[in-house]
């Protein structure tokens, strides 16, 4: 039931340095679902596969990706590499892996060089999760489905911190009895 | 000669806490003019405008913005103020305003908590070209004039090295000379 | 039994961005009833819920708070679009809540521009606490009783080092032994 | 011409480590000036001046103060020094005198330990300013003077954004030329 | 059996903030003991004690104490307000109790104006058992025992490094078969 | 079956600082047995034991290693201390031991000043990884057998990834079910 | 005058993302004369010119180099990048060319995954130099007459120190003057 | 006129890894010679001079030193070396001479493992003042003259303070008109 029906093909990729990665990084792949964007989902090194991630690259715009999610931890290359094979919009979310706590990852990834932008997203899940709430908005400038599915994913936010309000007060109510 | 010519309302809205960060956010102008993209630039606060900052980002799609990029200092939260309530792309831009040489800045736009994605670039002069390029990518994915300028770009990255590599080799001849 | 009598109405907001904090800024809580002082408290979003936060901000000097406590964590932006809106005294508690531990939120809630300032307090538990003693500080000012309770509070402090004291001399006559 | 007008003596005080700190620490007084508000500023030193600290801390309150502004750098323990034994709201301003760049002074103004809250600003300049409009904040909760000139000064904050843009629309038009 | 047998009054005192850090700064003491030097413990606070502080740092030197050692977490700023009252060197141990992971704590003691230095140790236990080998170098000056205690302690320590390489290579033979 | 048979002397040394270090240090040795490479492993220790240490690193190239690895915690000073006396390449890997995270590590090793380089590794685990890998690529340049045990372990790291990535895929259509 | 007389290939080679890395790694390629060994030097970017980078990469060791030094700043992949592709040792150079002050290109150099190392040096100018040493320290494992100067060097450094202490002495008897 | 007469001997030894040391260190010698205490003062290093950095440690007691002053830089190993072979008090005051602002030399010199203490002092000039004092306070145990100056240094600081207030209201004075 993908917003874009006519072509089932996948309109973002996530690649990940290493499967272990795969419990962030699905979440951006469950948020995605919630657009109704079908994406694909591969395990690419900058430093292990070169060759492979290369590969993927180059051809992503050609097999019809929009943009291309990131996850990659320390010294993460991943995003910065593939950002300079393609004209794609590079989404990269930083992972905490190592004992930095994630601070060496943000900082491979944000600081790319004048002419290679990676869109840097915050370290682990809510980063992996805003990934794909980018690739949305992306994708929403020319795809009404997608566009109105970001104006509900607003409105659910703001539902949603009204029923943590409600349920904080119920907590206090209990915790003052 | 903007590449939406049957449109010349602005593509791209760039935004800032403060008319001293101009010289900066000039560079994110002047790379977009290259992608021949329309844009308008503005000087709103997060803090010290809000009702402004609030008009401006809520209109910002209806009055055919693509993207918003937004450069902001220190406690820095103009894009995730702006993010809050678009649904279009926010690029954030983190500058060295402060004694903490835009460490501040960085954290304050890119850590930003699962639903509201901010687009965050490097720090300074190199994140306001890149967030152009990022804008630009985002436009091309629609608009196949500036598709092509951005694969003419690509090359041009390339030739610059060759002409930088051209120019060490020149400076390393005089200097064993 | 507020020190305010006269008017049960709250004299202190506390709010936070998800329910999730609420075990940390409860203790804000339990230490504004030391001190006798009615609050409420509420979720609210900078990012998520930007209306219902405008419209918490806007009316609390009219609703009769004497000043607002805000926790946040991440790009905790929540004390400062907050501090934008009203003139009341605006404490904000940098809370742990990614992998940075606290060092985002910090320099996030911190380094406000000239104009909007932020009482920024301790990460997590400690500023939680130190959040409702400042407000009864800015009370007390006013308040003949929530003063008296201040100097009692700086007395039971110094007793409760003695009694810490006594305690360790206990602990290390039994290891003595 | 002081909001408190029958009363001349100083309702804020500024104290600072050095006479250094003087330029940066002008900055919370001119301030104060703006909304009307008498103060008094001193050199004390938490290590080199310890009586002289204490014997001012303890006798604030007494006379007639309702806050304290405090500037320091490094090991910046002035603010939690007179914090110790005041019941009044004191204000930190962490200065940027080391090699690292206030980083230490923000740390050891802001950490403290729950029971005695300082009430952290910004590094440098911008900090200073925020303290006295913190100071400010407190003292219009019961001077309508002071709370009248805190909704102008709002006011005065937006319009200084509007007059920025309109220089950066200049500033832009001259470029383009 | 202390190495001032004649003198059975402490020669060093050791003081900290909370009985929390007890395990902590008993280190300190442990080490104390193998060198046969007396100590005293106290709990007393910058922040919740100040005067008790005071008096404790005031008469630390006529009580006949040769040196202090002082352990504090967070805005750590008990060592320099004893070093503010006393001529006696003063040995702080910065402990790691905020989520800050003691980096607050070592800038808030070592960063130390000049005229008022702190002997700062590295974070945790290695910095409590430091500061009493420190405090038994500077006894040992004047205290032969002692000081050939120390000696003896040096060729435990590579006697240790000794013991533990025969058990790596005991661990190794291990794993190999 | 090392690779350098007709000679079984070790051609990498491994030392540490403890024996705790042992379990992360390990994995530098068992990488060197992948590649075929004899090694010695010791505790020494720069501060405790610097007498060992000397003599370790003085007859090193003498006894006939290549390179010595060098495992190191906090102020991580065995590797610099190592390098000041022998020609050798020294590869430090510094070690996550102290409440710092291992970026007191890391900067103790990397920051060498001009004339005594350390060439040095991530930390912990795959920095100890890779310094075994380094050691073999040193060793590779003028042994055959270790050259080409390199060519494969990179084609088994790129095997690696697509064995990541089809444990992967599985995952996912396990999760989709 | 190379050592590797018979074979005028270079046997370094050093590399660099733009021509304003120059004056720094200049340092690596003039210590690299005074060992006599001969060397390359290139201008190429991990991301602006990839295709000329990984061919760099992967003709290198067929080319007779033995090892590659890479300066670069920022989000530094360009050492990484290589490595990723070649068994020949690489040795990262993290340059301070960003507000960050090379803390982002140190972490972006040394956090390389398993696998792939980078013997990393220290930031600017001290880690130029000491790339080039390590690399003649690795050349001098099989080139005795780099091997003999790397022997005479360390010889140096010591005779340097003696002279700077007569230099130290000679400023403090004028000064006591 | 030193405290010591009878012994015209060095009490103190300042070293240092570099002549470019010396205008910070000096501050050190400056402050002794207030204190009366005769010192001597060399260049060592850690990483280039390691013999004679031996021989000066191991023999500094034997020569009479009380304490040894060592002032270093980037992968500051010098105290610790220092400490490792003398029973002496070593006191380590960390320079900021790479782009990490002596962020490197504090962690090297302060975070030493159990066993072997350095006493850090703050980064550069103020670092190096409060080495002597410290030095002067351990002297000053067994020195009564020694001891008589610290109390009056201690006076002279609050004076200094009272002068520096002085002169701040004499400048708002003359800044009021």
């Amino acid at each position: 039931m993908a917003s874009n029906d006519s072509d089932s093909r996948p309109a973002v990729g996530i690649i990940m340095g290493s499967d272990t990665d795969y419990p962030t990084m699905a979440e951006a792949g469950k948020t995605l679902e919630k657009f109704g964007i079908v994406y694909e989902m591969e395990v690419t090194s900058a430093h292990r596969s070169p060759g492979r991630t290369h590969e993927y690259a180059t051809s992503a715009a050609g097999r019809g990706l929009k943009c291309i999610i990131v996850g990659a931890g320390g010294a993460a290359h991943l995003a910065g590499v593939v950002a300079a094979v393609t004209t794609l919009p590079v989404i990269g979310v930083p992972l905490a892996t190592t004992p930095l706590n994630g601070m060496d990852s943000l900082l491979a990834v944000v600081q790319m060089p004048a002419g290679i932008p990676v869109a840097t997203m915050a370290i682990d899940k809510a980063g992996a999760i805003n990934a794909a709430i980018l690739a949305a908005q992306i994708i929403g400038l020319s795809d009404a489905g997608v566009a109105k599915r970001l104006t509900e994913h607003k409105q659910e936010l703001a539902k949603g911190v009204a029923e943590k309000n409600a349920r904080l007060q119920e907590q206090r109510s209990k915790s003052v009895r």
